[in-house]
């Protein structure tokens, strides 16, 4: 499969072309290069999926999680003794510290393979990183579900299009399905609902050209921002309801995301406008107690100091902001409090944030 | 005089090396082409004044104001009439809506001009002119002077440096004299003060970059982040105190400043870390009731879908994020309401804003 050259137009219930199985290891879509470049890269070690994690060749929680899972694939496929799956386990755990997806993913894939005979784990390595994948399009599809009733009821009382703020990119690029924050926008586009999307640029990796991108493949009219808009926008009555993903939730209701995202819910809260998080259960850490227990990850200067675009040639190029030699900070994500989180999106439905250990429950997963 | 080759230390009291009058006309530090060339230029008529505003060669509303009023003496040298003097202050005027003073500066300037008679106006105009930038930077001595026991309190409670968080650029770039935002800071590393500034990147324009510059240029600690990484670094701790500069303070302390400013606002309310604003009197809109009547520019797509920076070669670049076409929303300020302002850093002292209007009443001021 090479969809390279092929636009994708998301289709609840089906896998997007974000990561595939191919050959002796996996094909994925290099989203370093997008939105300028639409290329894929084959992964045939644990340790090149283990790098294409690392610097974020796939991202997205959901979509961090199926990848490793398709690492230890890759890795039983050369062997499958237990040294093996725990080495594979462990290099793929220590890319990113926060989407708790990624952990979600290892243990399913270890829980299901350390009980079997060496020689049977390969075959049932594959069919199960293939079943996290489906199964995460289909969360997507029923996160769409049941967020297309949020966005129909304020597209009603509006009486016109219904204004999404959304924040980094959680679309079909960050899942194995339509995404997560995106997936009530695709459902409700197909649904005959007027939808337009806020972008916000999401600095210091700009994530934001790719939802901007995904969103007018798929023909959704969008508006592109820079993250500091987003008080203005809201406190100014341009925003009916912000939507963005999880990279983790604790089991009091606070999220992490992208960086920025805190800033949003405060805002959102300020104006008495909607905050959503929709996320499925495996983003959920019933282990967490709250956002102070969730690790953030620092990813150093040079995103701070570098953005890429494209040249007065067309041509993808970096232009340095700051000397090499800048202090910065660069936080990945930050800590939204459940108090400023209107509901959470859900494969069982948009659920307050009391509501989330009683459903996704160890029994209840 | 040239500057351009010249590092500036910011010394209070002292005009910086933002606007001058120089031949015929004023030079100007061509604020574009910071922090990456250091360059100069001459402007000879109200046209380059004009545009030298509009497209932020100059910038920072007390410099804003300050070039405008060159502007009027540039005017008068050629044609000191009354429709000459009325022509000047329209057409500058009208080259940013927000910041209120460009204003006050052209108020200034036709409230002296216009009682005399045509002949004496060129001089007058010129000496009038000088006098705003002169005052200018009297202005910004004394906020650093309020602002030092601030940021030294805050330091002895730490027992270490003070973390400032700034937005945007309010250093001597901004202004005639050692800045309003940054003057605290200034003003407090000459007196021995340690203090650290965390810079925020400033999309679209990115004028943090030019607060780097200056920090770096003037040998003070800072750390550049990106504008989402603020409420990560308010909630955990990491800034001591946010002072920016404004564009527009209504008389109820609402202030209109740089775009993002709102969102650190919220985020250190939230967090219990003052947030302060530092401004001349200069900036008071005593006619503008609250923020809702502050005029707010979009600077449309370009600035948005665009970064410029230093290319592999070394040489200043631009590259491009979005498509062109991209639909944008482009708001240049935001309004911080005056619940969320801990002080007002004025050349009168730290005031609250029920003092506003009582200290800087029209014969107060």
């Amino acid at each position: 499969m090479d969809v390279a050259s092929l636009p994708w137009v998301p289709v609840a219930g089906c896998r997007a072309p974000t990561v595939w199985r191919e050959r002796d290891g996996i094909g994925v879509l290099d989203q370093t290069l997008l939105p300028y470049e639409r290329a894929t890269r084959h992964l045939s070690s644990v340790d090149q999926v283990a790098e294409a994690i690392r610097v974020m060749r796939v991202r997205g929680a959901p979509l961090i999680g199926a990848t490793a899972a398709y690492g230890v694939a890759i890795a039983m496929t050369v062997d499958a003794g237990d040294a093996a799956l725990d080495a594979a386990v462990a290099l793929l755990g220590g890319t990113r510290p926060t989407a708790v997806n990624l952990h979600w993913a290892l243990e399913r894939m270890a829980g299901r393979l350390r009980p079997l005979p060496v020689a049977d784990r390969p075959v049932v390595a594959w069919a199960e990183a293939e079943a996290i994948a489906d199964d995460d399009a289909a969360l997507c599809a029923a996160i769409g579900r049941h967020g297309l009733p949020v966005l129909r009821r304020l597209a009603e009382r509006r009486g016109g299009p219904v204004r999404v703020l959304t924040h980094c990119n959680a679309g079909w690029l960050a899942t194995c399905g339509i995404g997560t924050a995106l997936a009530p926008v695709f459902t409700a586009v197909a649904d005959g609902v007027p939808v337009e999307v806020v972008v916000s640029e999401t600095r210091p990796r700009s994530q934001g050209l790719l939802t901007a991108w995904e969103l007018r493949e798929a023909g959704v009219p969008h508006t592109l921002v820079a993250d500091n808009a987003a008080g203005f926008l809201l406190a100014t009555g341009a925003v009916d309801v912000v939507i963005t993903g999880a990279d983790r939730i604790a089991a009091n209701g606070d999220a992490a995301n992208k960086v920025g995202t805190y800033l949003k819910a405060l805002a959102a809260h300020a104006a008495g406008v909607p905050f959503h998080i929709a996320a499925p259960s495996s983003t959920l850490d019933l282990a967490c107690p709250d956002g102070t227990a969730i690790p953030i990850e620092d990813r150093g200067p040079d995103e701070v100091c570098t953005v890429r675009g494209l040249d007065a040639t067309g041509r993808v190029a970096e232009v340095r902001l700051a000397p090499a030699g800048t202090r910065t900070a660069n936080p990945a994500f930050d800590v939204t409090p459940a108090h400023l989180v209107s509901g959470y999106i859900t494969e069982r439905g948009v659920l307050g944030a009391g509501a989330l250990a009683d459903v996704f429950g160890r029994s209840g997963r």
